[in-house]
């Protein structure tokens, strides 16, 4: 199974608030989710947490390779400092056609220092960084960093932002379908994957807009001008 | 005059498309106008087109240091590549308590690369840049980066955007206000001057969008959850 016509969504760091968050939005759309994590006992608690919020959701947990084995779509929700560690997990369960989204941001609290600040990447961001570590033929997307955990988790409400897409044209389509499965979530055309060292950042400006504002459910953006 | 209470504000560059397009609105707000230029006859001719759009316009033209001394704020608004130049003309010009307004941005374009791509500035961003380049005293605010200078020129219709205000928060605060006398456009407390590393890569995100959606107009950004 590595057509990207697979249905089955493949979250790793699905325990985590954002991937969790991810997790039920995909569930209730009706897409099958399969949560990963370093401990598989964990991915079947956050499971079995999908599936008692979701009636009928098609949720599993399992260690992060067995996650990823097959899925259509392997989103990765993980601390940034977490990324490279996690992609190397599951290497040899990544295949030709399969599509990696990368969701990370290099923010500096992966040293200790603030979520309101980056870390410079030598590959130019978290996206790129992932790219490099992904086998031949797996299409890395980068998507979903703007997007608040916390009103993610709030499945009785919509998620007022945009999700800026960037990365090659076909598979970037691929993850802006996916965007219109999550009510309030618009997916904007973000052309090339370097483009995500913008996005990134804008993560990093949005915590800080968080904190000034105090608004801890979280603050998104939308764009203004776009025809449709 | 050096007091912030002047009410003047001096747009260096103001015969480009977004410093016109901010004067236009300054005055029409009612608040006096220089517009500064390298040279002093391009700068006339862009105060009479100000004052025949505007009616009863408090402009003016002048050359940028004439444009500069004494008035309560300054906004740069020249291409990049003009940002040092500028600076190091006006310098003997500026005096402490003044307030600076850095809206460029780093665009490739400055080194004949594409205007989707920044460069990377050694001070972090050109606001920074701006910052290492004036006298003690001034201060220096990053903002109107992501506005379209075309949505300004269009004085009939609101400038749907928000507007990402960074530096020290007593002249942010005054940069912010001046955001309230543009219709549409909204103030954001975006934080520490260091915060223009963000907002200025934004705009090549957004000239991206532009070319990509074909919005010559221009797209804007929204903050969403803000509260108030």
């Amino acid at each position: 199974m590595t057509d990207t016509a697979n249905d089955a969504i493949a979250i790793l760091g699905g325990t985590g608030d954002q991937g969790l968050g991810l997790a039920l939005r995909f569930a209730k759309a009706g897409r099958p989710v399969r949560i990963g994590s370093r401990v598989p006992e964990r991915a079947e608690a956050a499971a079995r947490e999908v599936a008692a919020a979701v009636p009928g959701a098609k949720v599993s947990g399992a260690g992060n390779p067995e996650a990823t084995a097959g899925a259509g779509v392997v989103i990765l929700s993980v601390p940034f400092e977490h990324t490279a560690t996690t992609l190397k997990a599951v290497k040899d369960s990544l295949a030709p056609g399969q599509i990696v989204v990368s969701m990370g941001v290099p923010l500096a609290a992966a040293i200790g220092d603030g979520a309101v600040r980056t870390l410079g990447v030598w590959q130019g961001s978290c996206a790129e960084l992932v790219a490099s570590l992904t086998p031949p033929g797996v299409h890395v997307v980068s998507a979903f960093q703007n997007v608040s955990a916390h009103r993610l988790r709030e499945l009785d409400h919509e998620v007022a932002c945009d999700v800026v897409v960037s990365g090659a044209p076909e598979p970037r389509k691929a993850v802006m379908a996916l965007c219109a499965l999550v009510p309030g979530l618009r997916a904007v055309d973000g052309g090339p994957l370097a483009n995500a060292r913008i996005v990134e950042s804008v993560t990093a400006l949005l915590i800080g807009l968080n904190i000034r504002y105090k608004v801890p459910a979280g603050i998104g953006i939308r764009f203004t001008g776009l025809p449709g």
